[in-house]
């Protein structure tokens, strides 16, 4: 046995993926001619509400071209302290883009608007850099795929508007947003002026995001894409599978959230776990061990290695598990079954 | 009609690699679990004669993660003035590892070893970057597929192994200049630290270049391919094709030699085409209008076009046609009536 | 009447150190060869308990070029969130340095090495940046002149030290901090590895900083110097005035130190002003207006200014006075009494 | 005897320089409050013919800053090959402010406008980055002091415009071309953007270079000298002795023009010295031994520092002489005496 909820990037493709990658027309990006490339970007950009969209190599990728097509070197950028941005891209948006990020400590991954208000830079002066960019992650992986709420968003985007900042929005995961709240995507990123899109992790593509905005930006974007080698050849392989996501795997998130509520609500059953039901917003289960639990998070997450259920430790208190499309309900009875197991044997040990 | 000879990326992927792509097992490349990539990697090593490989998006990623992996921000690179890296990347080495490529014009892309010696920096001092790396392009590009000899390469070698300076090949075309002299690809690599190959070119894989030299480097370059966003999901789909030009595609090389000779001795017949048959190495005819023509190279490129033979105008003065598998020994016969047609037009106007 | 408490920048420098330019013996610094500036980096690594020191022309380039000099690009430093670096220095360690400052909330100033020890990277991975170096600001300038224990520098050491970091200190104003506890301040900086001092503010030099640490740092950090454009010629001029400051001037700052208790008492005294007299440690004196106050923080400036006593507004809540060589003990009883009658003004209008 | 050629960096500071350190009048550069930095901004921006001037700290930062005001990263500059900016900044534009700089040889330091033009990037394209500037160096150093015809600057010029590029003069010694050409400098400066200009080479002030240009550039050129620490506290006293340096100094730089010829005319009449007179434009001589000497350039340079007479090796083949204000006639016929001596020591025995 093997359930895999490390991540949500584990996804298999599916059949039909595979069969769009085989026959998918292709031709070469930097000439603009691949169809199937050009077929997603259109149908990408429509979905998403925006002029435009560019097919990129991964999530990282679609920051940081957004970050480099929207600054210039020595600006800052506002940014939640705990987000991929910041987390894990290698700093790249210092090391490209040469900007700032400015750090707010949110709650639960949403920022105070206040805060972020006031961590722009007054006036233009030699001693600051230019305040360039406010960036939100939603959902927001480490606070738990959190949702951030469309009212944050509006006061961050008012904010944006009046100072004269961009807005991005890290929506590697808005799709379990949008269908969690049972809302188009749209109304969610109609809030940024770029978004960037996986489609590897629940929307279950093998390669590939997407970053939306406006017709502008997204040309400077494809420039920077090209220096960091993002611009493929006949990249309509790639691009067949990612149309097999939107047109066919985004409603399917629903199933991931249900089976994420079921596991955190089994968790809450079991003695010595700490976890919050009502936090589970989508598809991510993060809980740690009370401190008077004789077992600690490395312990169970070890234990359960053991037994093939796959989850990660984050942080040396907390352990996530990821609901994604290749784990099933009956696969969260199991693994609530193993879980159980391997706490029972510390405990009675 | 359309004989497409603007260039050898151009190629259609075969039968055999989508059907590589349909099959091929996957996993999640950031856990080192794809097993196709891990082949793809372990066979490019062997082949090139490298300790290790790395999987990357282009052949740009491949240059540009070579250089950050062996260069400190502040240092310089020793590069021909004509190549791919400074022509042709969007001065992405200068913005990306923050290093300057110091130019040094080849004859026919080859660098002339004295001055290359002479251009490294001769001890450390406040003023001088530190020189730390010479850049090769096998097959050169911009001088029309040349061939760098292999004595050019035990040369450059021991200046750098003399200067402790890394050495890296652009060999996008590397199998190109192999098969051309009848010798395994490693016996060109073996001057060199680091090699970049395309694979998207002459063997026709829809995506993806590798980057091969020694463990430690390229356990280095995987942490900048992550911040450049080129660490995929389950690459195993792009990589399983590339295993087929691996497999399959190198030996066919041949075939586009013979049909570039024979284009350009084909040209060498048409009255006002300026080339030089001897010039051409590989599978790549560059040439110009003779100046007393009644044809601009601009006529010649558009006259083509409306005929459906494509090629393509590197500068205002030279044509490049690029022959590669989707080009066959009759499509160079179609496309020289075809220019002779246009040229004659003009001449007898 | 003109007191300005605007900055310790402000002040002149004295007849002894105009004198000392003019005698000035001074050569190229390029080739080592002035005098007065070795005869300075050599007083000041001594007198900070380093090995050697290097004149720099301001406290950003100190911080920049210990920052170049002790990290790679695409690292992280770990930094107190309301830091000069962080605040003030134009984002330079991101476009200069490519490393990106993990913003760390301290307790006015301090951070918890708790936090510290949480923020570092636990191991080697693409996603993460190598987690480089620790950033200390001592005196710190946003939290009013607070001094870091020394309790709390031996905790970092410890941290740095077990996790390979290195660890800088802006010590723009750490001889304050050193006079204000009466210990030498060797005493302070032995707990890190490099630290800057800014020779401008107390010590009321015209021009110039050191950065002192071991001899390989600061031969690097002489590299990076001339890259950012701060290596001087006949830099004597400079380091003459500096020479005196470090024999005639660091003592004197007690004076400012028993100034700024003076006049924090006198404000605690004022209807309206909210100060803690406790929390003053150096020569900084922050305070804002109650709430319940019908005086702004604003007003106050203005209504000071416009009677020669001369604050700054760090933020729409905060005044700071800094108190320095050229304010006497008299003219904070002067500007005690414009500041009670600006606030009378209001509060009975 | 110490006759010291190696650069005319070596200048000592005048009496009425050191008299105007210790005079001036100084207020803090941050709050734009320093007169004679304000009044040196002003004459320096007159003399040069520009809108707005900057006081920066070394020829370095001048030129570095200009690039950062006048590029976005990514960029590409064109500069002649062997430039200051190539070999002396120690890759400063490439690290600093991410931009390429394209490389021209130029026949003496001056670059063909045609192929300035032919290296202009021929439109925006993923694959280039943006052409943005061209940098010439007036006098040309590396070349022998070489002046930049005017005519020369003019075509550039006419290019730069019509391809919306920026230009830019490292004139650190273009008061040296105006002087030698008996023509104002705003003759020269008239056809570039922005201009740098160092005031510690013959024109003998301690320290300091001037960046001039229109107020926009400069105000931006303000952001980035803070980021690279460039911007000093009481500067008064570096920009008093600048100001005598404009007001004095300027004329008296015919004198190291004879001086050179001189220098040079007896050199010419040395046996084995390889040197052309007519190639003398400014203060500088370039010279080197005919192969068949006995004699080495290295042997030439050691054997004069042994007899007090100080020149610099730039390469392995070529000594430098350079003239200056602490050089007199009377210097130059001792130092050929002391040449003529090694020569014919060497040649004899």
């Amino acid at each position: 046995m093997r359930i895999d909820m490390r991540s949500d990037t584990m996804t298999q493709p599916t059949e039909a993926m595979r069969k769009a990658m085989y026959e998918a027309e292709v031709g070469d990006v930097n000439a603009f001619e691949d169809p199937t490339v050009l077929k997603l970007e259109e149908l990408a950009a429509e979905r998403l509400g925006k002029e435009a969209a560019l097919l990129v190599t991964s999530g990282t990728q679609g920051n940081q071209v957004a970050i480099l097509a929207q600054t210039q070197r020595g600006d800052e950028i506002i940014v939640e302290a705990s987000s991929h941005i910041v987390m894990l891209e290698g700093a790249a948006q210092c090391v490209l883009a040469g900007v700032q990020p400015r750090q707010i400590p949110g709650k639960r991954g949403v920022m105070n608007p206040k805060e972020v208000k006031a961590a722009i830079r007054p006036f233009l002066d030699p001693h600051y850099p230019k305040s360039a960019m406010i960036c939100v992650e939603n959902t927001h992986n480490f606070h738990g795929g959190v949702i951030v709420p469309n009212e944050n968003l509006a006061a961050l985007q008012e904010i944006a508007k009046e100072h004269s900042l961009r807005m991005h929005m890290d929506g590697a995961r808005v799709f379990n947003a949008a269908i969690a709240q049972g809302i188009p995507v749209s109304e969610i990123t109609q809030y940024v002026d770029t978004v960037q899109v996986c489609f590897t992790k629940g929307l279950s593509a093998p390669i590939g995001s997407i970053l939306a905005g406006d017709k502008e930006t997204i040309n400077t974007a494809r420039h920077w894409r090209k220096r960091l080698g993002g611009t493929l050849r006949q990249a309509g392989v790639v691009a067949a599978p990612m149309i097999v996501s939107l047109t066919e795997m985004v409603d399917r998130l629903a199933e991931d959230h249900a089976n994420a509520k079921l596991l955190a609500e089994g968790l809450a059953n079991i003695e010595g776990v700490e976890i919050n039901v009502d936090d589970i917003d989508t598809n991510m289960v993060y809980f740690s061990m009370k401190e008077d639990s004789p077992l600690t998070v490395r312990d169970l997450v070890i234990g359960c290695y053991h037994e093939g259920v796959l989850g990660g430790m984050m942080t040396p208190e907390q352990v996530r598990f990821v609901t994604h499309k290749d784990i099933t309900t009956e696969d969260i009875h199991k693994a609530l079954e193993v879980i159980n197991r391997v706490v029972r044997s510390k405990v009675t040990a």
